[in-house]
């Protein structure tokens, strides 16, 4: 089968960073699905592994990474039980296994969803990646329901990148919080207003623009950008008992004592942790990208896709990969195959 | 009124740690309760307030620290909905405000509970502080449920301690959690057995311990010693998708990054963020003494108590203070007046 991958990481500039190149197509075993991808997306997660899983070496075997996928399943494991060949289906993947880069690809049924029936591969495979994000943030970790929940008021950093997009939309839709949501260019203002924010800030000089907009504090953040960055704004902003969360991973120590007086939580959503730790709920995955499926289908919300690519090429997925590495990028980009 | 207090921040065994003289009996205003002390307990926060809140300078009033205490209502304030004079009540007061070593003190009804019935003043002098810090870590920080945690595992660091002997109970008691408590003494191990705990493990050398007792993980921490101490433990034994929850608060930064790829949560609790704060739901502390009054009337829960000495005098809180100071203390001690 054909894939893009890279031997050895590499500016995205360079003509080598992708590489095209053929491969055996594998075989699926247990609870396996072998899909044929029809479509991908891109994800920081991507560059961030382009960039540092090959970092002075050269691999013998080029790496497939990418792990937002829609395709229809070619072949099942002997385990199977949730899904027959000829299913259409989205998953965003394990991020211990290679990836969707590729022609086919193998993946557990248990974090497998039926791809939504109303929405093109291209609409369905922006989503997956920062869907289960969003919804393990927003359910598993802060733990957030309706019933409580609804007079409240959420802070997003980062309201217009893919995790931010569909965030809003859930924090809108299921939980009925009141989103103030980062953005500062008009396009991803307006970007921001289309998923359903209520309040837009400038994430510049954040703690005033806040409070400028009539919040002292605000009982949530999600943070999508960069939780070292924002630390002394989330201590300010939080309201005591609230709950901060994060998904960016933090490069230096922090100073969690200053938010103890407020006696607030702070949680880590990483979306892979389920499958990187085979935890016994990992199929909870199944279950969320089905009901989101759902909610797409039903029109309760809207894909984040907003840019196609056309071609399993090493020259699409280097385009895909410098726009995302310009941190400017409003939704999701597709690669379609 | 008699009071006891200090103008200076010393050392337990100085003679003036401690000093007992007259101030005005203060006067209830609005919702303040004004309540004629008969037992108090002392709590870890009394000692630390003691030793940094006059340092390097001697106050023009003595201050009057002590916050748990139970009382019988002598007066109330013209906005006093919850209580009438002569009712039997008991607290654990607000940071901000003077403590409960004095014959009398002014008290808020929202975070003030009805004295369990069935419970002596000293035995009732023992629980608020502890009870609700207890209470709001378990259930208000890390949301914790019958109805999901039923199965689940929870390592207390410190089980021994004042705090540590009610999360044990009402962990095992509402929650019906599988309680792991540290205590390393003979009679410390006795204690924690007789609070609940089903198993008990040496602090030292922490995560072999919980591993050798048959625990590869634990699904949640609540660390009621030292969060740095323990941090290297906490990230090694917490389940992926766990929840660690502390009250010590933290002196150095702390390396959060350690907690992301298991998407863990950390809570600090800090029983008088209600208070100071005046958070909208402050009357929830009201709430929870009441249900905890419930429950030692019951039966569900015990009392803590375990020494009483006699007499509002300086004496009684320099032995109590120096008690505490130790480390080694097994459930709470009370002066009653």
């Amino acid at each position: 089968m054909k894939a893009v991958g890279f031997k050895t990481s590499l500016p995205i500039t360079d003509a080598d960073s992708f590489i095209e190149f053929e491969t055996d197509k594998p075989t699926p075993d247990g609870r396996q699905l072998l899909v044929k991808v029809k479509a991908v997306s891109v994800n920081p997660v991507d560059f961030k592994i382009r960039q540092n899983s090959a970092k002075d070496t050269v691999l013998e075997q080029p790496k497939i990474i990418g792990w937002d996928a829609v395709g229809v399943v070619e072949a099942v494991g002997d385990a199977v039980s949730l899904f027959n060949v000829g299913d259409e289906v989205y998953y965003a993947g394990d991020i211990t296994k290679p990836g969707s880069n590729a022609e086919f690809q193998l993946i557990d049924e248990r974090i497998v969803g039926r791809k939504p029936y109303g929405l093109s591969a291209e609409a369905a495979a922006a989503i997956p990646l920062t869907a289960l994000t969003a919804w393990e943030i927003l359910f598993d970790r802060m733990r957030l329901s309706v019933e409580r929940d609804r007079t409240k008021t959420l802070l997003i950093i980062g309201g217009a990148g893919g995790v931010g997009s569909i965030a809003i939309q859930l924090a809108k839709k299921l939980l009925g919080l009141t989103v103030i949501a980062t953005a500062s260019r008009p396009e991803t203002i307006d970007w921001c207003k289309k998923m359903g924010a209520d309040i837009i800030v400038n994430h510049r000089d954040l703690v005033a623009e806040v409070r400028n907009a009539g919040f002292h504090y605000v009982d949530y953040i999600v943070d999508f950008v960069d939780a070292n960055l924002y630390w002394d704004a989330m201590v300010e902003l939080i309201k005591p008992q609230g709950h901060i969360a994060s998904i960016t991973g933090s490069s230096v120590p922090v100073l969690l004592n200053k938010l103890k007086n407020k006696s607030v939580s702070f949680s880590w959503e990483f979306m892979y942790t389920r499958s990187t730790y085979q935890t016994d709920d990992m199929i909870e995955q199944h279950f969320i990208l089905d009901r989101v499926a759902e909610l797409l289908d039903e029109g309760v919300l809207k894909t984040t896709h907003t840019h196609t690519l056309h071609g399993l090429t090493a020259d699409n997925f280097r385009q895909a990969h410098a726009q995302l590495e310009s941190g400017k990028t409003i939704g999701k980009w597709v690669i379609s195959f």
